[in-house]
């Protein structure tokens, strides 16, 4: 008779910063009834993984289930995993907060259940060669990737039956390979179709191994599985059938089967994660081309031979497809790098422990990168980032500066683009800006609220837009998905195509425009306008002055006017006062006709505003000396001879407030996105643009002044 | 008028314990008319790297090199560029070895020339993404790999035409890509191809870049190409055609190009090398199955448009292809962190010093691998790493050990492959044993001549040897590759395929088989015949019994003999007696039947014994009492009744001495390998193996026993 090793292992997460609704819909429709039908079927073995996120709210919000897998555990049924405590990808943190991530989930599931996990869900499965040491370092013995990463490393079936050793540089860990066979028939195809596949690789010696492990999201939260899990009993109907071939099936969880089956030799994988996510790595055009590739394949009858040497790109990509993703992760860096040297002089420090732990929530790894969920793209999550590094950052101030009046400034390349960076730092709040783009301001951190007012995702090109413009034509078949999450995506509400304009400059502050004098709002908020300037992205000159009590930024650019043929240059000096007891800025402005002839323009400031809900009562505009009835932040308008205006956020309790010594005209619009996620294409509010700006027609030689003060001023409580 | 920005940059190395001829033909035949060639066209500015396992050689042969580098420097035409000084593949070896391997060639040319070198040659260009933190920690600023790495990153045309920043966790370098199309038109193709497609990618902006790196060796060593460069004049050709595009084609060596060109944006590239490096890098049957899938694109025409997304695998498994590369690797390890320790105790010891470089000599990458170079499969390459890191051990010997008389026992997975080995080391040698797989003997460094006895390369498939069964189908046309080194593949000497004979066993020593009895001399050497035992590479107990003057590890086994259907239970022990005061063990070995059966088998214990060189007048057989003149140690050959034979090397001044109890009849035959190399296909002792084997017939119950001495002695000087 033949037999066959089944490891069963699952992997349940939601991000720092996501709303109590989804963690409670999520343990409702699909964590709790998981594992109260496991709890059903004793003989079934499980290896299960929950980020600490998660446990963290199940233990304030719905102890019980904590009693349940307790429950289970003692009776032998379930091991639970450990990991990074806040789910973040461990290639992109550094080592000791890798060792230190792991350690803290370890220790909380010692604590709490008496059990010692040495097992690690590696989060997406984001694997680099080096990991293996940190990994040993933090207790571990094996973890969990996909049987993509062994294909590519040229382990083919039948060898992939089984689990591997790996190490680096002599330190070794066992890794098991994932079937993403198995990912695509649970729970999407009658569980019949699970017991045929372990039927046709089961053998007489029974040595074989097969693993499947994903995420618990797929039995119940994904689109239609909750029906399908529950209401029309497949988790039930598996689990019988699961039991009913227990003679020749052997359920194991991973640390048994470690102990039991022998490894199938060694094994070095490369970078890789599971192929979807190699692909959602790459920029959206080469994209396009793979899927290209991919399809040629199957028409030709050469994929399925030969996919092994298939394969797209790199995780870390992802910072340069999303240079907001970079700029959060090489922010985090910068923190981590504050909170260690915090942490060498001063161990004990209760606000060092606040520090790290904070840091540690911003490494949470959901909104650093974009695929088949909205992640990056989703503001509130992208937000919880940002708060809880500069919460981190906060927490520091208390322990690295004695004195309360202080103001720092350094110059860096932060983003590692190669440019350096200007960073400003107060009690208050950072202000950090590239002289060498427009001395643009392209982080604004208001620390009593702890959020990044600017950060804003620009409207680029993603590879699935042409499924938004074009949704008619069927997708090409996949028959290893017939009813997965990637072919059920559809646009969430009518006329999203109307969304697919593309910002050529990222979304920052202080951005100053040329406009050709015959732009509309409507064409400048679609970026589809002239600009006649050279200011956007391109270098100033930047000169520092710091005093004790205020520091001044002189940025200046010799820039030039294109006006059809002819070419009109101006100088543009950018001046701007910033005091650590005052947050914001003064800025002074004047440009200066360098050219003998008329220098003819529309300049203007633009400003990108984040205050995470485009439509909600509690958030609006203001014009002050104008009738305006608190538009919403997603609205779209004009002020005509606008002083004194901003946005208000009574949820905050803040006001982002500009004045102006000389009347603009105000345009408002919101940036959208338009984006997948697993319950299809929707519609996102990533920022307000505010664009001050004037009408100017200088004579040769003649200067143009205006002066602006940008706060962000506390509302009365 | 178009312009086009060019780097090019030249490799030149020749491994540790290469022949002194080789070097000499290299510097005669490539490197050096290279240079005096390139010395006539003052204005053609070049980057090149040296690594110092060359220059050392150089200073001490060839010192009026040096001096012609140094003018070329001083005239700005050079740029020397850094890299590890023994060429380790860097990905491989520990940090704190990178970032001294870097550090040595950097001040050894420092000194040397008065340069400061910030770039860094990366061996084999095989990279990994955590590499930039420990080159930054060297001083380095820039690396150059290939334009393969960047494309499988997702970076296509145009934008390869330039160099990228990259970073490991905030601490970054530049990185330039080398043109896969240049490394097969320099030197292969008319110099007017080259320019053409410099002129077929130059833009009027100007501010493209494009490099050409590679091996020095390609001008002059590579088969044919001394004649092709020099006395057919292609490199001066090349030069003067240079020299006349200067105009629209400007040579800048890297760092320059640093300065005067702007980086093209940020990448993170993924694993990897050179794409045939890549393909080395799988399984034989693998490699296949990759070039049909290749062979397969290129006729659906669809390899061109699409190879970004097509790879091999990943340089690391070379450790599991071939375990005896892994084996070099995990000593080094071991090495390495033992030095480490002494170097912490004892900082400014010499023989610390003494110890680190030859252990980093013994990180030299050549024969930690096999691809188109012979390198793993020679032995002089490979036992020069043995050589190397054994004397690396001695010399920590003098400093670890206070009194001169210990032995040391440690029982530890050294190879990570799960299994614990038990490693015993004494001033005199280290033997590993390897319990788990037949107790076998799989490494034994004798300390006096530094030399590991039974370092042997087994017989394996590879991936070319069906071109030398079958030589007569014409390959693949290869557009990329007219005239290159890997259409040239030719066996060196008839008849090689009868050397395809593949080892189902590692050719190690203490080897135990129980062989059908019909078995013969031939059948055995070409390892088809039948084993009727379980015991070559199945586990043994192990006992281990340590005194302060002597060890004894009793090894034993309950293993069976397969008769036809008939099973017969066995059990033999092997107990090895070690001392520190001399070198080598005795053993005892007991056979008992355990059957109500009779015991019929062929009982023979292999050694397999690597003297260097198979035919040489110097190192040759003996048989003591018996009239055999000297054979050869590639020789084959049967002595009835021996009871006192071995390997005698004069030239190492050594005599590997058995002396057996019961005398054996001792069958003799070399193994040997066919592997390629850029000459062609050859053939290469990998050692002498030596079966004394005894016709058992043991009754039920009855016992059977042998006791051996095997000494390795030195010869009277």
């Amino acid at each position: 008779m033949t037999q066959l090793n089944f490891c069963l292992g699952i992997h349940c997460h939601q991000p720092v910063g996501n709303f109590d609704s989804v963690f409670s819909d999520a343990v409702n429709k699909a964590y709790l009834p998981f594992l109260e039908t496991l709890d059903e079927f004793p003989s079934i073995k499980i290896s299960l993984h929950y980020s600490g996120v998660l446990l963290q709210w199940i233990e304030q919000h719905r102890p019980e289930f904590l009693s349940l897998i307790e429950r289970m555990i003692k009776r032998g049924q379930i091991e639970l995993m450990t990991g990074g405590f806040y789910e973040p990808l461990l290639p992109i943190i550094p080592d000791c907060d890798k060792v230190g991530q792991i350690k803290k989930l370890t220790c909380y599931l010692t604590e709490r259940f008496g059990c010692h996990p040495t097992g690690l869900w590696l989060a997406e499965r984001v694997w680099e060669p080096h990991l293996p040491a940190s990994l040993r370092d933090a207790g571990v013995t094996y973890t969990v990737v996909d049987d993509t990463h062994f294909k590519i490393a040229g382990v083919g079936e039948p060898d992939i039956f089984g689990y591997f050793l790996t190490d680096e540089l002599g330190k070794g860990i066992a890794i098991f390979p994932i079937s993403t066979t198995l990912r695509y028939t649970i729970p999407f195809q009658v569980p019949e179709v699970t017991i045929d596949y372990f039927r046709s690789i089961a053998t007489e010696a029974g040595d074989r191994l097969i693993v499947m492990a994903d995420d618990g999201e797929k039995f119940g939260i994904w689109p239609e599985t909750n029906r399908h899990c529950y209401t029309d009993g497949w988790l039930r109907r598996f689990f019988e059938t699961l039991e009913a071939n227990r003679d020749w099936l052997r359920l194991l969880t991973f640390s048994e089967a470690l102990q039991q089956c022998q490894p199938r030799g060694q094994v070095y994988l490369p970078t890789a994660s599971y192929f979807e996510m190699m692909e959602w790595a790459m920029p959206a055009h080469t994209i396009l081309h793979y899927e290209d590739f991919v399809n040629k394949l199957k028409e030709c009858d050469l994929y399925d031979r030969y996919k092994m040497f298939v394969r797209g790109g790199f995780w870390r990509n992802f910072f340069v497809k999303y240079p907001e993703s970079n700029n959060i992760h090489k922010k985090m860096l910068r923190v981590s790098a504050r909170v260690q040297h915090a942490a060498e002089s001063a161990p004990d420090h209760p606000a060092v422990h606040d520090a790290q732990d904070n840091l540690w929530q911003g490494q949470c790894n959901c909104a650093y990168w974009h695929g088949v969920f909205g992640g990056l793209y989703l503001t509130h999550l992208r937000s919880a980032l940002y708060n809880r590094l500069i919460r981190a950052e906060t927490a520091l101030d208390t322990v690295l500066h004695k004195n309360r009046n202080w103001i720092d400034v350094t110059t860096c390349d932060l983003d590692c683009d190669g440019q350096e960076e200007l960073l400003v730092e107060t009690p208050l709040e950072n202000l950090y800006f590239k002289p060498a783009q427009g001395a643009t301001l392209f982080e604004h951190d208001f620390k009593p609220a702890a959020i990044n007012l600017i950060d804003t995702l620009r409207r680029r090109e993603e590879a699935y837009h042409q499924r938004i413009r074009d949704p008619a034509p069927a997708l090409p078949p996949n028959p290893e998905s017939t009813k997965s999450i990637h072919d059920l995506l559809r646009p969430k509400e009518a006329d999203l195509e109307k969304l697919l304009h593309y910002d050529w400059y990222p979304r920052v502050s202080l951005i100053d425009h040329f406009l050709n004098p015959a732009t509309t709002l409507d064409a400048f908020s679609a970026c589809q306008y002239a600009e006649d300037g050279d200011c956007v992205n391109q270098p100033y000159q930047a000169r520092v002055e710091k005093g004790r009590n205020r520091c001044v930024l002189e940025f200046s650019r010799d820039g030039h006017l294109y006006h059809g043929q002819a070419i009109v240059p101006f100088r543009i000096v950018k001046t701007l006062t910033i005091r650590p007891t005052r947050s914001g800025f003064d800025a002074d402005y004047t440009i200066q006709n360098n050219a003998p002839l008329p220098m003819r323009t529309l300049f203007g400031i633009e400003f990108n505003v984040n205050l995470l809900a485009g439509n909600a009562p509690d958030r609006f505009y203001f014009v002050t000396g104008q009738s305006l009835a608190h538009p919403a932040l997603n609205s779209r308008g004009t002020s005509a001879r606008a002083t004194d205006f901003g946005l208000v956020d009574e949820w905050l309790k803040i006001k982002v407030h500009f004045v102006i010594s000389s009347a603009a005209t105000l345009w408002r619009f919101p940036i959208e996105t338009a984006s997948q996620s697993e319950g299809g294409f929707e519609r996102i509010y990533q920022s307000s643009v505010l664009l001050p700006h004037w009408s100017l027609d200088l004579a040769p030689e003649q200067k143009w002044s205006v002066s602006m003060s940008y706060r962000i001023e506390t509302l009365e409580q």
